[in-house]
């Protein structure tokens, strides 16, 4: 039996999880492995870099979940500071640079892994590249950022952006002591909430003190003369800053496989199949990925998404590895589940919001309710905000928003089971949730919402 | 058009919740409605005697959702300390007593709705009716326990039971610096859980300074000259006791409607249809009823049960009320879910355990995972036990057991929906749960336990 060789591209969470898994299933004496990674570190949770910069979380050292040495020892040929720069689906080959030398050489594969993750959005605008304009998508992006922090003039910060990035950043920064604004496009932060829900993530942003700038576009950075940011300049205004952090948004980094012809989606993802095999005539069946360079199915809209998420990247990569290795898994696509927080206030939201609804010619029913997050006589008892969508005479459910306080967020999670198998807002109304004072009050809020709902379709 | 008249049996959640309801559908000039309630108050919480006890609910009004007074505001005719003796179904009257004077006499009814509730198990042994000796049903029930609390000679306390009263009571008590020892039939607290995550609560409970004494069963309470309690003794061992709380469940108060002719299910209880209409020849469609004296469809196992809980009595009372106020609703079944807390302790579960799953004839597979309620390196992350039982071959989810800390208790609504919706363990390996550090690590538990489950169903 000839040993097969599997090549990853890139070292983050989809990439190497698929690495894992298929080292699991097949042996060193089966498969060989080489993976190339053009940075420092693998398999660490970006999600976490706005703890570790808000002194959460100890230090860089934390957020790896495993280290290269972890991954070499498993049997991956794991290539660091190795950028792949060409690939060559026909001839079932990569090219690599060596970063710190720049020499290159071809590595050909059996099977090929596509995770080459995301890149920050850097608006194309005068003072982009000043000292102090930082990105978050990577460790070394956060250890700049911390480099900064410490050598900072002043305390003045501007957070770009009002996701769940931009809005996880300013928290961070509130913490060290900064004096926050954050300017973004938008009628409201978290603009994957309606703005209706957005508004309370704003009062509460502004209630820590942050300064929230809407509806208007960042148009350039102003510089002072040794290079480093002096100043964000918008449409209407200009806001003195020490430190800009970027925070909206990614985009897939698939420059390389759009090079060898692999066709993109259009939010510029690699589209797979449910099995995270890339799709299209070039790819015969050899080439998979995963991660944030892929466009997924939402399973509500039946649109396809980009998502830039550690869940699902580490789920890709299972099913990947799992395919690879000789077994079978797949993906089914998403329902757009969030959860963030920024300081006591939790965010939460799945499946469609009343644009998305719109877009793809739904017609609904929103309902928005008031309710607490335990008995109402417990202590702790704190006030949470449900929005539930619902689709007009069917009852499906379209989708929920939390605004809310310790214990608001990770109810989301009942919707988006629902939401997978397709439950009427009904036939939510009957769902036997945990109950106990110290944990709801009778009725959940998401039933609560769900009675609302339901007599509104009913009714309409 | 005459006015019709619906009488109800009881004021607590399921009564007062269908009364309210088919007020708000139906008008004083279409529906007159009679409500009997034996004791002082109605709409309380009983879920939160046990706080109210520990000192962590304020008063006892706390626990009042709805007065008699906002009641007879809204055009209910309530009578407090009425007690209804006998329901005459052919005649359509039922005969009420007057608790204080003793006064009786007939109320016809044109539908008439029974929520007599439950009764806390009080074991037919000596000493049963000793001063100190309390079951935590009522409001009634909470007063006269605190009011013993307040005059008691000494400071041990003796529960009897470790389900989940017994287990808060424990709380409770440790809470008013009371020694205390639990008595327990089973061979761990807990039973609605199986064996090996009960022994889990069975030493925080412990850690806690609680004395827990398994398989063992209480067989007399021993009096003081005074007619006070002294001890509960054991099979094996005398407790001394300065008060003794029953823990030990409660039975469905049925005894109106046997003596009605009313069939009784396996539990003691009244079976209904899907819209809370009791079954049975005699009834002949214009009886309902609802809460703890009524069985539910447990629609994992196919098997009708007796399920005491608040949430559940609130769910029946609307249904009624919406079907008595000429609408329609269902009550389709409940999946068994159930959370509670002994300290930081959360513990809950959903479906079938271990024995109801062999009771049933079910071949399963059953997991258990160690995990964290966060991603591991964020403040509190704390750890997590999850239990899962899968149907062989099929993969179907049978149960969800978790013992845990913050943020374990309510995750038991992921697999409460699942359930519910009759997925399978491998479909929740592919559930979009809501995931950021905070709120779960990158695999929540309940993926990490169904990837487990999913494997051995496959492997099997």
């Amino acid at each position: 039996m000839s040993i097969e060789r599997l090549v990853v591209i890139g070292g983050d969470a989809a990439g190497m999880s698929a690495a894992s898994q298929a080292r699991r299933l097949k042996g060193p004496g089966e498969l060989e492995i080489v993976a190339f990674e053009r940075g420092h570190f693998t398999s660490f949770s970006a999600c976490g870099i706005p703890y570790w910069v808000g002194g959460d979380v100890n230090g860089r050292d934390d957020l790896i979940a495993r280290t290269p040495e972890e991954h070499r020892a498993r049997g991956i040929d794991l290539r660091l500071r190795t950028e792949v720069t060409e690939i060559d689906v026909a001839g079932r080959r990569v090219r690599a640079r060596a970063v710190d030398s720049g020499a290159e050489s071809w590595t050909s594969y059996d099977k090929l892994v596509i995770a080459t993750g995301a890149r920050p959005i850097r608006p194309d605008m005068p003072g982009m590249d000043a000292q102090g304009v930082h990105g978050v998508q990577t460790l070394d992006d956060g250890q700049a950022l911390i480099d900064t922090l410490a050598r900072a003039r002043g305390k003045r910060a501007v957070v770009v952006g009002a996701g769940y990035i931009g809005v996880e950043m300013a928290e961070a920064l509130i913490k060290r002591g900064y004096e926050v604004t954050v300017v973004n496009r938008g009628s409201e932060p978290m603009s994957t909430l309606d703005p209706d829900m957005g508004r309370l993530v704003r009062r509460a942003m502004e209630g820590l003190g942050i300064t929230m700038v809407n509806d208007t576009e960042v148009i350039a950075v102003r510089t002072a003369e040794d290079g480093h940011v002096r100043a964000v300049v918008t449409e209407d205004a200009e806001y003195p800053a020490d430190v800009v952090v970027l925070g909206i948004g990614v985009r897939p980094e698939t420059g390389l496989a759009k090079a060898a012809g692999l066709p993109l989606g259009t939010h510029g993802g690699l589209l797979t199949d449910l099995a995270m095999r890339v799709r299209g005539p070039l790819a015969d069946g050899s080439v998979w990925a995963g991660g944030d360079c892929v466009e997924v199915l939402d399973l509500v809209s039946g649109q396809e998404r980009h998502i830039a998420l550690g869940t699902h990247a580490n789920k890709h990569g299972q099913v990947i590895g799992t395919n690879v290795g000789g077994g079978y898994a797949t993906f089914p696509g998403v329902v757009g589940t969030a959860v963030s927080k920024v300081c006591d206030l939790e965010i939460a939201r799945t499946g469609l919001r009343e644009k998305d609804a719109r877009r793809v010619g739904l017609r609904f029913e929103a309902v928005t309710i008031e309710s607490t997050s335990r008995a109402g006589y417990y202590p702790g008892a704190s006030p949470m905000t449900v929005k539930m969508l619902a689709e007009r005479r069917t009852g499906r459910l379209l989708g929920l928003q939390i605004v809310g306080r310790e214990g608001a967020g990770k109810r989301v999670d009942i919707a988006a089971v629902a939401l997978t198998a397709g439950m009427t807002v009904e036939q939510m109304t009957a769902l036997d949730l945990g109950y106990a004072p110290p944990f709801s009050p009778v009725w959940d809020p998401v039933l609560v919402a769900a009675r609302k709902a339901s007599a509104k379709v009913r009714d309409s």
